[in-house]
């Protein structure tokens, strides 16, 4: 009997089944000064403990993809080990602040199974959750991958597809974020003189500037996420395999688009809902990514007076500057470029 | 209307101007644990509670460069974006202690504007403040940047260049150190056994060590200060660019070789004053910076029995040792491998 | 006179001699978030207050290598600065737990000096200790070192050679670990199943994932703890060296083997204690480090009805996984691959 883990494969998964996840986590100041240093995010809320307070926080909140990135990682060793793909994300909320010293753990629930009808493979989606010690629900969201069988010749469960929201309510979001004294948010200091009532859905945004990514910077940040996916830190197994390197994290993907996303909705400052997210194409060390956004829509949260909800697409390319809003090509097909596709609901202060 | 932040040109600043920049920023120890994985500082009193305590501090303040960078980054947005050349420093000084969990913000007041004869840029000269949120100024300090015109035919404003001190008075400095009980102060701990009295006008230390800068640590540095100039991080652009290559931080130079003056300097724990300073080449990832000092003055402060200044010319080189103190050529200009000359007190205890 | 310190040479050693090392450190939740971004740790005792308050900590304690290196680090500019060679360890001890906000100062005592038949240098034995600011003792070990002599033509001191432990007595261990309420113990949280009782004297583990190093990180590590050996950081120098590139630190090896060895050994949460070890072979930017254990021993603890201990060997090679277990060829040398071979007790809950 071996020690070691060799994660789940398909067959290991079965609908309704529960997976508690390794390693809690507390989460410090010094993971939030590694997340800026990796990505550089100039959100005057999550950078600043008299700026949050002044606005009713009781200190800076943590970056919400902070906390998405530590939960995602927990679920790794369990879900995604034998993963071929991750497929997409939806129904992500942020539920409650993460504060410096409050500690993460996370739980996968198995909502839907699918075997692939080449037998070797299936789709699993989980919706996991990422709690406080104290038991408060933090995030949840579902995602879907593609795992391997461990044995070609394994029966096949009964398919179970979840049906999944394209879009998460706007009366639905709001939870991480307490009732905001907004006559004290200080447009200087936001770095942004535009608010909710500034944009229009079908807006598009380029974000103008571009980061190159190094592999000590995705390696210590998916390291930091204790994210243990073997195809990011092995150059001796991934030099030989589909790519011949070492694939970036899709998450670090989002977080640098994200970051880049400050250049024009700098006034977004909080992440409240994921709708839905597809990697559509890897991201290399020496790759420079670049960023645009669309407003998807615009709603107003039932009992918030003080913030409204943007619904926005969030693009990011590799090596080419986003100033024609690259997307799809005229076969609908995403053009070569686009590496993200990421549609989220960001609060604005009214 | 753009959303995005196109920085200010040359016609767009005028004299007496106030700018209010964005993100203010929580320091923390979380900062300053990177900050010594980026640069490897060995200073006793910035790197233990216990020792600065001893002296009279109330915990380990904050190394003063890391504050210099943090409010450096902020004034970028507004007065660099479109910065051609960052010509030079002045009239620097460090006026109160900065701990962890301090928050700081950053104004500046455009002090002088001189339109080039090409009509294609001009240089701004700007007074920029690092503030704590409870109005506390920690640092000013005076810099001057070439900025492109965004209109070659815009009229030229009034020329106003300021005056500004060669040299801050050594009885300006100190306001950042408290009174300190040096009888507590411990050579072996500190690494030196040399104090302010050891030291000469006019002697020279090289500081033997080298330092190989890497693309990822000067990015994670330029990051954590929140820093937007986008020649540090873009090597699409860069790459069809002057240099063909990211161009590092000029901030992370003076980091670099204030941190190997510690071989040599090592009881001069704080930068009281910075009295000028020029990036006089570029440096780029690969290179090894190497760095000497000369003692330029050493001045007694009027009411400090407990600490002396050292004016000090900090040189640094890329791939040169500086054991035979490189620094001008036989026609007064500085040789190759020089990159940085940068005029400063340091205090010593006595 | 100079006032660069040059390190000491073989001859400037003499038995007996008690050297206090510079730079007191105050170890943060800073230096916590770079650890787990650099090795990527996984055991939930140091990973989480929550968890390590349920066993009996007052909170997570620091990972016991960044206490070893940060107290080595400290060493160096006093010991190893003129080293050839760093030879070996022995008889270290974990002795209290170590918690953000302690400060961590080190001493060393010269135990043993051996000069070499060529006359050019010498071996120096030194026992190393680190302790806390209200003088707690958290680490001591031994260490030997080829040192250069400044003079070769000086005399040799009559030879002493310490008699060092093979082995740590199991019942002097476990100092670093208070008395556990392993009731409290959640295999799911902690990321195994396998507690002492699962392990058998001989039983062999391949820890499966390999870890490519990148040049930032090896230094980000090595400045992280202030160790300033020459060769990890300076490429222009090392460029014209031996190997042709910069050397990685030892304790990083070590780092990145003990944080792939929670994959197989989960509930080994802590080192209590350091039998031996040896750097057998360089490791250098872009090689992958694998690692695999052998139980060498299993042992209860006098008094400690919580925990067992566990004697593992821990080998890391480059480049090469390590499902057969790679060490010494037919004549008894190590493999080529081989580059640690850390022989340590480890803790786990029974």
């Amino acid at each position: 009997m071996t020690k070691t883990n060799a994660g789940n494969f398909f067959e290991d998964f079965y609908v309704g089944q529960v997976i508690r996840h390794a390693t809690p986590r507390t989460v410090t100041t010094g993971d939030v000064a590694l997340y800026t240093a990796l990505y550089g995010p100039r959100f005057a809320v999550q950078s600043s403990d008299a700026y949050a307070r002044a606005l009713g926080y009781p200190q800076a909140p943590v970056d919400d993809l902070l906390v998405f990135h530590i939960v995602f990682g927990k679920t790794v060793p369990d879900i995604s080990l034998n993963a071929v793909a991750n497929l997409g994300y939806a129904g992500g909320r942020f539920l409650a602040p993460v504060y410096p010293g409050d500690t993460l753990s996370a739980v996968s629930e198995v909502i839907g199974l699918k075997e692939n009808s080449n037998g070797k493979t299936g789709v699993v989606y989980v919706r996991s959750t990422g709690y406080k010690d104290d038991g408060t629900e933090v995030l949840d969201y579902v995602r879907w991958v593609m795992v391997n069988k461990r044995d070609p010749g394994a029966a096949a469960p009964a398919p179970v597809v979840p049906r999944l929201p394209e879009c998460i309510e706007a009366d639905a979001l709001g939870d991480a974020v307490p009732m905001l004294d907004t006559i004290h948010w200080d447009n200087d200091l936001a770095g942004s003189r535009f608010r909710f009532s500034d944009y229009v859905a079908g807006e598009r945004i380029d974000h103008v500037d571009g980061m190159t990514v190094e592999e000590a910077e995705h390696q210590l940040a998916t390291r930091l996420y204790q994210n243990t996916a073997k195809v990011h830190f092995n150059q001796h197994t991934e030099g030989k395999g589909r790519f011949g390197k070492r694939l970036i994290y899709g998450g670090h993907v989002i977080s640098l688009a994200r970051a880049l996303s400050f250049n024009g909705l700098g006034a977004a400052f909080h992440i409240a809902g994921i709708n839905g997210g597809r990697h559509v194409a890897p991201l290399f060390s020496g790759d420079t990514v670049f960023a645009w956004s669309e407003v998807l829509e615009t709603a107003e949260i039932d009992g918030r007076p003080d913030v409204g909800a943007l619904r926005l697409r969030l693009i990011a390319t590799k090596n080419r500057p986003c100033a024609d809003f690259p997307l799809l090509d005229a076969d609908g097909r995403y053009e070569n470029d686009v590496i993200l596709d990421f549609d989220y609901w960001a609060l604005m202060p009214r």
